[in-house]
């Protein structure tokens, strides 16, 4: 009866905050001694790792980080960014990595809206972070991570990363949150407005991505993973979790060349690693005698835009093997997935690769894909032609974006959240991406606001108006292409625009090509960005 | 910042309750037309599962049922019994699976003390069931599973289950509960008082259990699953919803003997079992003829009771892969397994054999599994040594016992769940049981309650004083000794008091051997169930 059936109150024993944390206790406990973490001529076993992490939160606890508070990130793919995504969380606090690729500008601009209260940096990016408490008038404390394999760069901070863990202590209580809905991350994602808008993880979502991904990829027990996705990439895509889940080993890499992946997959026995389309190519390209066969299967996750279909069939060619996944910073990365399936076994590895690009179904953990109407909202027929809006509903959505109720309530508040992507629905019920809704161009995994870019041409005294756009590209999957319309008798090149744009924004984000041209509008004055899209399309075309 | 932080309310689209439910639609959406139950020369698609589902819940609903009704089924591993674990939920209802071995008097209490408003029951057990009504001075309404490959038997029904089917709605919408601790499953154990208890599921666990198993079990997409497992103990170790999850393509099989489950295996290619260790035993024991080789690697989870090294051992040595768990009713089945060390590689097959049988650490969902001093509650060290009681933390142990607040208390209201069971702690941290604390039996995977059956014997004129403790067997595991105190000048023998007991209590749990003696007791009179267990350990081996 309904009534007895509710009578149980929720009880220490029966009912635990879903968290992260909850994982490395467990595999630290029953996997101590394996390698837990590699990163050149270092190796730590998990027994090493919680008690560096301990120590580490330990630490920041005495410098007053507690819970709710934001500690702040700048660091490469080192094994003190992967313990930070337990310490910070041990202590309460909220983990904001930032894009170490980001102008001070922009660093700027997080630090101060994201209320950091300290700031971790390693000190290759001293100078950006420097540069970043100037132009805020404001300094925060600071605390180095100084790398010997890294390259070098000033100390700016009241005390070094491995002064936390000499002077922290071991036996901090290992305390998960009291509610799993508390925040875990803040990861700042380029939105539509030009604006990083900061997107909120819980802890419930993280621990559910980490369980959910090992299903849908069939981890095995003790993967050797390579960390070639940025950790500041929704949490280098939750992996840090899903791996300390399934007790395996993660190989570090501060810079990712295809023959340094080479190198490691042979020397280490790689299993796994993740990556935007632009990793494969990289591999793809790698001259041959710096490619070395693999050891073993090697699977790839890859994300961060569509593959091209081409670039697909040579990664497998090279063995392999490919998954495609979907996802936006606010569902913690990948939450579709190009499942596999045993009825393409008999079709080309053309015919594979064009199927393999499409972006899939859902993922264990994702309640809800689907691609609905925009104005009605109803789902689209499977025809793999009527476009729609991707919409995502489920425990891997963020809580919101940070001190921004507008944007979160137009994302979250209509049962699902809107992802900006527009797709359609194929027969079989995989859903392709056909075309940006939102004006983020995507180029080798790095989000890039077009606003953003826009916004800095029209600082130039001879731009009249600018409208950007992704140009499909081989390389980097897209690039910002400028269609600018200049002043009478401007002198101003493609060339001179481009270094212009240079000196105001990180290098990734600048146009790689600019058309002087009038731009198309509608009758009310918009600018009409998808006659430019199609436009970069024929150029795209063209040129390859 | 804190208060910044906290400022997100958990909406629709990043806040969905965890639930089985979503587990089917999602397989049955991405997978609709691969195979998903067969059942002798039956075979069903996922679509069809969900059809046949949606279909049921939507009859049930028609009859009444909704939100915290009590729906028990007697039943035998038939599609019906699976399609229950989501028809039944998906009305809201709490799956009530009764076990099949029971006699009338236990089945009556249950009904009666689950508040059943409806059993579906096949009619191989009508006979049962009807002599329960008549118990209760009751009758319910009944739906008959009539099983052309069953035993034949009454119907007692006002439908039959293929009449929920057939006029059923194969629109019933797809809804999950509201809140993922709503009760979902009631699972009677026996329990020490001698009266089962009825243990309560919620949602939010049997997710996670579906989760958390292929993460443990590194389960592929599309395993092939026998179900020897009986789905009413624990919801067939919630693997019904776990291989959901994987896709897999479920076995049901009715009658568990050796021939037939080496005939499916061929057959069907099976990937993955479970059973307790008579299921073992059974395989090995299969006579040369009715042994096949095996097509393909084999899994097997076994549970229920410590498995004896040399059934393990030979096992193996038929090509099976066998992981020993851990578990009780109480935490949904499984939440510790011994987990292979790539240490234990170079030993010896017995050596390796002793250690996997062994019942080893946590479950990936499993958040604290700890071995404590009765007294004290501290620890106990990992010296192999120093015995304690088995205590469990996390999302999968249960609501409590409904309508039993004193039981629920005295089990969870320490922070953990106390199992009653008596272990030690390896230096590796792996448990292994030692000794029960609880007055059970497990004899073939079924529990039995040592004071039921102390209680029967005490209802014999001649029978002064009767104890009744677990005797080691090689086929059962345990079997239920008693030690009996009789009226002098008795006549009565073991072969006739077994007797006695066979007429009053379902034959499994009869005692299969009577001593004659006096019992020993404390100097206030309590028998000293420890003495008699050394003296059971004592016959066993004499007789092995």
């Amino acid at each position: 009866m309904k009534e007895h059936y509710e009578a149980f109150p929720k009880q220490e024993a029966n009912h635990v905050a879903l968290s992260p944390l909850s994982i490395l206790e467990r595999t630290a406990a029953i996997f101590p001694d394996r390698p837990a973490l590699v990163y050149n001529d270092l190796s730590r076993t998990w027994a090493e790792v919680q008690d560096r992490v301990r120590r580490v939160a330990s630490s920041l606890k005495k410098k007053g980080i507690g819970t709710g508070d934001t500690v702040s990130v700048l660091a490469a793919n080192t094994p003190e960014l992967f313990e930070l995504h337990y310490a910070v969380p041990l202590t309460g606090a909220v983990l904001n990595t930032i894009n170490i690729r980001l102008e001070a500008e922009t660093v700027a601009y997080i630090l101060d809206h994201s209320d950091a209260k300290l700031v971790i940096v390693d000190t290759a990016f001293s100078g950006v972070v420097g540069e970043a408490f100037r132009l805020n008038g404001k300094a925060l404390p600071v605390i180095d991570i100084v790398d010997p394999d890294g390259p070098g760069g000033e100390q700016i901070g009241e005390a070094a990363y491995s002064d936390l863990v000499e002077g922290g202590d071991p036996e901090f209580p290992w305390q998960g949150p009291e509610d799993e809905w508390q925040a875990l991350a803040l990861n700042y994602t380029s939105g539509t407005s030009g604006r990083p808008k900061g997107v909120v993880y819980h802890h419930r979502g993280a621990y559910i991505m980490a369980m959910g991904t090992p299903v849908a990829w069939e981890l095995p027990r003790h993967p050797v993973y390579l960390y070639t996705v940025p950790m500041f990439h929704c949490n280098g895509w939750c992996h840090a979790w899903a791996m300390t889940l399934m007790a395996g080993t993660v190989v570090c890499i501060r810079q990712v060349t295809g023959k340094a992946v080479f190198e490691l997959i042979g020397k280490h026995g790689i299993t796994h690693l993740g990556g935007a389309p632009i990793v494969l190519s990289m591999l793809v390209n790698t001259p041959d005698q710096d490619q070395k066969p693999l050891p073993g299967p090697v699977k790839i996750m890859t994300a961060g835009a569509p593959p091209p279909a081409a670039v697909l069939a040579a990664t497998k060619a090279l063995g392999f093997e490919v998954m495609q996944v979907y996802g936006l910073t606010e569902t913690y990365g990948h939450v579709v997935q190009c499942l596999w399936r045993e009825e393409w076994e008999d079709l080309t590895a053309d015919e594979q690769a064009e199927l393999q690009s499409w972006q899939g179904v859902g993922f264990p953990m994702t309640e809800t894909v689907d691609v609905v109407d925009r104005e009605t909202g109803a789902p689209v027929p499977w025809d793999g032609e009527t476009q729609g809006e991707i919409v995502i509903r489920g425990n891997t959505v963020m809580k919101g974006y940070y001190k921004n109720p507008e944007a979160t309530s137009a994302a979250l508040s209509a049962g699902t959240f809107k992802s900006g992507d527009a797709a359609v629905r194929h027969a079989n019920g995989y859903v392709q991406i056909r075309d940006r809704l939102k004006d983020v161009i995507i180029s080798g995994g790095e989000n890039i606001s077009s606003v953003e870019v826009e916004g800095v041409l029209h600082r130039h005294p001879d731009v009249v108006l600018a409208a950007v756009v992704a140009l499909p590209d081989e390389q980097w999957g897209e690039v910002p292409c400028a269609f600018v319309e200049l002043k009478e008798g401007s002198e101003e090149t493609e060339d001179s625009l481009i270094a212009f744009c240079r000196q105001h924004m990180a290098g990734f984000k600048r146009p790689k090509k600019i058309v002087f041209t009038e731009l198309p509008k509608t009758a009310t004055g918009k600018i009409q960005k998808f006659v430019l899209r199609e436009e970069a399309r024929t150029i795209a075309n063209q040129s390859s």
